[in-house]
């Protein structure tokens, strides 16, 4: 047997980013462009804004911003907020799997539960 | 806002068990009856069975055994394997919570983005 894990931030009850909103915000950083990012993502442009504005309402941050037009053809960035809040999930996630993973072979393995099922 | 946490076991795939088919299985071993047990786990005898038969099938041990009829008029209990599963799921599961919520405090108190949104 293996142990999985999933974690996510909420305020007030509501989810506000777990890890597909983040790679998502680090791929509008990436790229400059919710359309790249979202395609990236395997989601649909108006999925992503949909996503990006749920998460600023409850989050209460403004985490992305755009340019209309332009030179570049308008584009998107994280603002500062936003490149904290990428920075500290990141670090949140930053062996959070080796943490579980360890503690579930220490727990598991005295007992010999870990491998049985397996023929 | 505030970090969650969501841990089960899987094998080769699929899921065997989280907090509340283990639950379950601690339920049983209290009141020696599948019936009581998935009643107080509000479920239905039926799914509660199914979610043991599908815990065992996949896990590969026995977990629950039953005795039919007899003075006490039938029961049921975890076997030794059972309360082993339980025992480590115990252990693995203990301070889990606590240890996710420092970490989340430590990585997001840093940029005060853990109160932002509440007024």
């Amino acid at each position: 047997m293996e142990i999985k894990l999933k974690v996510w931030l909420e305020q007030e009850g509501e989810v506000v980013a777990g890890d597909g909103k983040v790679r998502l915000l680090k791929l509008i950083e990436r790229h400059g462009s919710i359309q790249k990012a979202a395609q990236e993502n395997g989601m649909s442009y108006r999925h992503a804004w949909g996503a990006i504005r749920k998460m600023e309402m409850r989050s209460g941050l403004k985490l992305v911003e755009t340019q209309a037009g332009g030179r570049a053809g308008g584009g998107a960035r994280l603002t500062a907020p936003g490149r904290d809040f990428v920075a500290c999930y990141g670090r949140f996630s930053d062996g959070l799997e080796e943490i579980i993973q360890k503690k579930f072979q220490e727990t598991f393995r005295e007992q010999k539960v870990t491998n049985a099922g397996k023929s």
